[in-house]
C-alpha cells in the first residue's frame, strides 16, 4: 500500500480531514495562508515581519550572530541596508548591481542566480546582548532575558544565545542560505556568526493540500497551534501591542536532539502514550481525527485517562487557555560522535507575546513530568525579539532607536 | 532586476541555451531524463543502480557504514532486505507492514508518511573494508583501494572512508533521510555510521527547464559531464563491463570546504580566472554559452591564453579525453569552529569506469596547479564499488557472491 493510500484508506486524507473535522478555523492554519502567492513572493513590508504566522516554507536557515561593534550608528547602518536587501531578495533579485566590473567582487554571491523567490521570508530579532552592548537596556524588554534553567536542560554554549538572529525560511535551501550568507557579508566587521543551523520539514506535495508536518519521530507537530489566519488569535497568542516592539512577537528556540534509534526500537504503544496521539492520524488518544479537542479528563471504561497525564500533548495543552505558535523545523546534521547514533531532531522554534506567562509555564511542566524526555535532550537555547513589521520607506528596528 | 530576468536580458537564459548550443547531445543532461517520471517514481530495478545516470534530485543523505559483522551470510541477509525495502521505498510505499500490534516497533519509522516517491533514488556501493573483512579480497577490483594522497589535501578520518555506502537521492529531504535511517535500522548489529552528510543542489523550478546548478561559488558546476543519456559514453566513461562488477561502477567522494568568505571578497575577473569560466553564463571565457567546447589553446589578441592553464576547467579538462560523471551537492552545514566562519562546500562525487585511469589523473593534475585550491580544501575522502544493477527476485551485491 503507498503511503498516500494508508492515510486515505482511513478515511484521514486531508480531504478527510477538511470534512471531518468540526472547528474549520483551525484547519486554515494548514492550508495555503494568503500571504503565500503562486508568484512565490511573500512580501517583506507590512505591519508584521514575515516568517512569523507565514505558512511553513521547506527549508530553514538560521543564524544566530554576535555583534562586534558598540556603536548604534554603525548598528542602524546596516540594519538599513539589511531592510532593502531581504525586500530585494524576497522578491526574487539579485541585490546590488549587476556585476560591471572585474576588478570587483560582484554584489551579489550569485548562487541563487536563476532561482525564483521561492517564497522566500527573512525574518529578524535582537538578543538580550544586543541592548547591552548598545546602551540601550531602558529599552530592553521585561521579557528578553535568558531562560531560567529547566530539567534535564543539556545545554551547549555552541548551539546557545546571541545578540542578533537572522531565519530565513523558503521552498528552496540554496535560497535560504544565499540569504544569510549576503546578509552576514553586508554587516562584515559589525556581526560575527555564533551559530547556525540547517532545517526541514516535509515538503508540500504539489498535488495535495499541505498537512502538519511530521517530526522524526513519525508524529504529527504542530497540531494545536493557533490559528494564524484569526487576527484575534494572534493577537492573543503573537503579536506584542505596545511600546517599541508594537507588531513585534517573542522568538524562543530550542536545539532539540531526538534520540530516534531509541526511540525506533520502542513499541508503538509506548510511542503514541507518550505523545498522547495516534501516529497515524495525529488525533489525541480516543479520538479519530488530528483536529479533534484535546479533552485531557476523558478516561476509558476503567476510569483510566486516555491522553497519560505525563505525555506530550497533556502538559503542552494544560488548561488549554496558553497557547505559543510553533514553527520547527527538523534536523538531521551527521553523527553524534559521542554516541555513534545520527545527530538529528528539532530545531524548535516559537513566537508569542510574553515568554514568561506563556513558553516559560508550558516548558517548566513538560521539563518537569514529559515522558518524551527520555527520547530527548535539549542542546541549545536562545530569545530573540522579534522586530516589529517595516513600512515601506522605513528600516528595520527604528522604532527602537527613536 | 529579477534574478531571472538578468539571464533572459542576456539571452542566456534556459530557452536561449536550448535554441544557442551547437552540441544538443550535452544538453540532454540537464533536462528531465526519461527515467525520472511524472509519477515521481524512479524504478529501482534495472541492468544498472539508479542514483548515477538519473538527473539528480535536489537533496542528497549520504552515509558511509562501517561493516561489523564479518559473517558472510549476515552480510547476504541484509543486502537481500536492503534490496526489498529501497524497491518499496523508491515506490513510495511504508516499508514493512502496517502497524497492527501496540506492542511492537512500528517497521517503519513513519516521518515519510503521506509524502510521495518524491524520485527517490538509492544507491549502494563498498568500500575496501568490506573485502578484506569477510575475506573476499580474490573479489576486491584492482581499482578499488585508498586514493593517493594528493598536494594540499586535509583529510580528517571523521569524513573519510566506510566499508559501505548509501547514498539515497530525493526531491525532498525527508524522503532521502528516511530512506537512509530506514536501512540502517534493518541492518542493526552488521553496520555503523562512519559518517554522513545531508546537502542540496539548486532546486529544479517547476516552470522551467533544469538548468545545470550553481555551487556555492556562484559557478555552474557539472557543465562538462558526459551526456547520461548516451549508452555508448556512459559505457565509455562509467559502466564496468566485465566480471562481477559488469553494470556497476566506481564512485569517488570528497569533502570539499570551500572558503565562501574569502570568495566573496575577491574580484569578478579573478573569480573567472580562477574557474576558467563566465560566472553569468558559464561559458568558457571568451566563448558566449555555456556549452561551447572548451578550447584550453584559444588566445586573445595579445597572444595569451584566454582560458588560464591554471584555471579549474582548464586542468580538469586536459586533452578532454578523460571523463568522469560528476553528481556533487552543496552542504552548509553551520560553523567551522576553528575560524568562525560557515562550513559550507561541496560534497564532490563522481562515477568512474577507471579510478587510476579517470579520476587519479584529473585530480593530480589539479591538486599540483589548479588556482581554485586559494579557495577550497579537501577534508574527506572516499572510494566505493557501486554495485551493478538489481533484477527483480535479485538482489544488491549477488554476482559478488557467487
Amino acid at each position: 500500500m503507498s503511503r498516500r493510500n494508508v492515510l486515505k484508506a482511513g478515511g484521514i486524507g486531508a480531504a478527510g480531514l477538511l470534512i471531518g473535522a468540526s472547528g474549520a478555523g483551525s484547519l486554515l492554519t494548514f492550508t495555503a495562508s494568503a500571504d503565500k502567492s503562486s508568484t512565490g513572493i511573500v512580501p517583506f513590508y507590512g505591519s508584521y515581519q514575515a516568517g512569523i504566522t507565514t505558512d511553513p516554507q521547506n527549508h530553514l536557515y538560521f543564524a544566530s550572530l554576535i555583534l562586534t561593534t558598540m556603536d548604534t550608528s554603525e548598528v542602524k547602518q546596516f540594519l538599513k541596508e539589511w531592510t532593502k536587501t531581504a525586500a530585494m531578495m524576497t522578491e526574487g533579485k539579485s541585490i546590488g548591481k549587476a556585476a560591471e566590473s572585474l576588478l570587483l567582487p560582484p554584489d551579489d554571491t550569485g548562487e541563487a542566480s536563476g532561482l525564483d523567490a521561492s517564497n522566500l521570508t527573512v525574518t529578524f530579532g535582537v538578543g538580550p546582548g544586543f541592548f547591552q552592548k548598545l546602551n540601550l537596556t531602558s529599552k530592553q524588554p521585561k521579557e528578553l532575558k535568558e531562560l531560567p534553567s529547566f530539567s534535564f536542560d543539556a545545554l551547549e554554549e555552541k548551539w546557545s544565545g546571541g545578540d542578533l538572529c537572522i531565519q530565513a525560511c523558503a521552498d528552496d535551501p540554496q535560497v535560504a542560505f544565499h540569504a544569510v550568507r549576503n546578509l552576514v557579508r553586508i554587516a562584515r566587521g559589525k556581526v560575527q556568526l555564533k551559530w547556525t543551523q540547517a532545517a526541514f520539514q516535509r515538503t508540500k506535495q504539489a498535488d495535495t493540500k499541505s498537512e502538519t508536518p511530521r517530526n522524526l519521530f513519525g508524529f504529527k507537530d504542530g497540531t494545536g497551534n493557533p490559528d494564524t489566519s484569526s487576527h484575534s488569535a494572534m493577537n492573543n497568542h503573537v503579536w506584542v501591542q505596545n511600546g517599541w516592539m508594537t507588531g513585534g512577537t517573542y522568538m524562543v528556540v530550542r536545539r532539540v536532539q531526538m534520540f530516534i534509534e531509541v526511540w525506533d526500537r520502542t513499541a508503538l504503544g509506548e510511542q503514541e502514550a507518550t505523545f498522547g496521539r495516534h501516529r497515524d492520524t495525529g488525533a489525541p488518544i480516543g479520538s479519530e481525527n488530528e483536529f479533534d479537542p484535546v479533552d485531557v479528563n476523558k478516561k476509558d471504561v476503567n476510569g483510566n485517562k486516555l491522553i497519560p497525564a505525563n505525555s506530550h500533548t497533556a502538559l503542552a495543552h494544560g488548561d488549554g487557555k496558553k497557547k505559543i505558535l510553533r514553527r520547527s523545523y527538523s534536523y538531521a546534521d551527521g553523527l553524534d560522535t559521542k554516541t555513534g547514533s545520527f545527530d538529528a531532531g528539532l530545531l524548535f522554534i516559537s513566537f508569542q507575546k510574553s515568554i514568561s506567562d506563556q513558553f516559560i509555564p508550558i516548558q517548566t511542566r513538560l521539563a518537569n513530568n514529559d515522558k518524551l524526555n527520555e527520547y530527548t535532550i535539549h542542546r541549545g537555547s536562545a530569545v530573540f525579539a522579534c522586530l516589529p513589521g517595516v513600512k515601506k520607506g522605513g528600516y528595520l528596528g527604528e522604532t527602537l532607536f527613536y
